[in-house]
């Protein structure tokens, strides 16, 4: 590891520019749910390693060169895992197909991406039925996280808490395994919640108040949820969270949920960053910019991406050089240690 | 108006305190649902202007001295207002029961409270219900301004975006009256969603997401909304804001919303206002507390109070006086007109 030179590990990024014949395979999936006639077969979709590479060469690997960014932990299109649709076969055979991809994508580009599964969850479903799709993909795949959705209903949030019981099947094997989870919600199908612009942001917050109110890393010390998109609105109302907590009488915020939660850095302007790099602790921060994703334009105020988070966090006064390596690289080690664990086999 | 001392105006604050009674009443009145024969009539509740008097002098109205603060906003507490109770008869009862309170309130100090109403919402029900008592507010009792809840189902999201037409009555009234709306929800009975530190939050986040994807200030040019707790996770994602409205073709934020969407400070740390009043326009930023709220504890921190926002706006070196002024005193009188046409009555 050069001290002077960080990996620079962005761990959100979603295979959002997966070959086309990808989505009309899960059209023609959706159709066959009203229409078993029309339900297609796994192997009726075919995408060559050619059509994998160009849609990564040209498009996520182009703009990490261009930034600057070395490795992406890579998982299925959030938008597009869409819990709500179908059962849990559904959803099981959807997420085998997109995590089979993302899986071919790190075979391919071995050096630069790193799978991370989606679940093939469904509202009202046992999260333990998750269990299989996980176990491959981390033992077969080496994938190094999932992400986990606490809304697998779509903007109706028909489970329980994340702090409940239900969800323990799954806490259990990501602490064998020593994975981190992503808590990620994926499309709205409630007309009130914007999907990339309200229902993300409000599961963030969401998922980290229902930590505040329970107690599940008594149970789980060394559980680890990464809050995307800079934690929602909880940077932010730092302040509110931490005048919460302790009406609730919990014990202080770094020292409740601090040791297991993390936050990434996909926040789209420089005031955010600086707010999120001034008030959160330093260990909780994981350079990401979820690039390609919601907001693909150039800020006209800045002539850059709005999501080339590198710039924000290179450009923060409220990080030492030090402080940016942990963010780039250092951070991303320690909580998605099976990453650690392959770039360190690597003399890395 | 006094150019160097500015009216402090707080635009956000709930009768939190009143007195027992009024909760006592309430739960009779739940009872009621089930058992007919247990409904209290109105005239079973009795306040006493003294016990009012009590419930302020030594709460609001202590705390507006010792901060300094001169004239608050005042409505009926917000997490009581529990608009998914019942049906629109038991919210109209307790509607007018709450409003009534706060018209007392602002009657025994009116040199300090204006009020603002609830509506007597109920889920699936036309808002067109509630214009009786919204006009009973405004022409009877002087309020200038109401609290509209985006999601009268308490955490289910079960009504149209604010961007429907299912609303329009009430921003007809809202236009005719020259009243801006808080868009404030209520208690959560969803389990997923902690009241004030998650179903607050992501409703304004998803109030102001709404609004970027419709038209709705094109239908009604002057129609105001005020966005409480510093808006949400709005500001700190306000490059993602930015980046959504550029890629939906929207015109730039500034000229889409901002001039009928305010945010409030309703931020309960330093580092939140300054990010507040750094990225949103200070035409847009009206100065609140929600003092007694949510929060109402001291910060270890700062050895002060949380909920004393007018230390953070005093503190932020992002505005000039001239523009604390305006934040302080200048914005609220614009954007309550009705309560600026009251001060000037008075030669304030």
């Amino acid at each position: 590891m050069n001290q002077s030179q960080p990996l620079i590990i962005d761990v959100h990024g979603h295979y959002t520019t997966a070959p086309k014949a990808l989505e009309n395979w899960r059209n023609q999936q959706i159709a066959g749910i009203k229409d078993p006639a029309a339900m297609p077969k796994v192997a009726d979709l075919k995408i060559s390693d050619d059509e994998l590479r160009e849609s990564i060469e040209l498009n996520q690997l182009a703009k990490m060169k261009e930034r600057g960014s070395d490795i992406t932990i890579f998982s299925p299109r959030a938008s597009f895992m869409a819990h709500h649709i179908g059962d849990f076969q559904v959803s099981s055979t959807w997420a085998a197909i997109c995590n089979e991809l993302c899986h071919r994508v790190s075979q391919l580009f071995p050096a630069h991406f790193v799978g991370a599964a989606m679940l093939p969850q469904s509202p009202g479903v046992d999260p333990k039925t998750c269990i299989p799709e996980l176990e491959k993909c981390i033992q077969d795949y080496g994938f190094v996280g999932i992400n986990l959705n606490p809304d697998p209903s779509g903007g109706h949030w028909t489970s329980p808490p994340l702090t409940d019981r239900h969800w323990y099947p799954i806490y259990e094997k990501m602490v064998e395994y020593d994975i981190p989870a992503m808590v990620h919600v994926s499309t709205s199908c409630n007309a009130c919640f914007h999907t990339t612009g309200a229902h993300y942001l409000n599961a963030d917050t969401t998922a980290f108040m229902q930590c505040i109110q329970g107690d599940l890393f008594k149970d789980f010390p060394t559980l680890k949820f990464l809050i995307p998109h800079g934690g929602g609105a909880v940077p932010y109302h730092w302040g509110r969270f931490r005048g919460l907590a302790q009406e609730m009488k919990k014990p202080l915020l770094q020292d409740h949920l601090l040791n297991n939660i993390f936050f990434d850095t996909c926040v789209y302007h420089q005031p955010g960053i600086d707010l999120l790099t001034q008030v959160i602790p330093v260990d909780n921060i994981l350079f990401a910019s979820e690039m390609i994703g919601a907001v693909r334009g150039i800020d006209p105020e800045t002539g850059h991406y709005y999501d080339d988070t590198k710039r924000y966090v290179m450009a923060t006064p409220h990080l030492t050089e030090a402080q940016r390596h942990q963010v780039f690289e250092g951070n991303a080690r320690r909580v998605f240690s099976r990453l650690d664990a392959r770039l360190k086999a690597q003399g890395k």
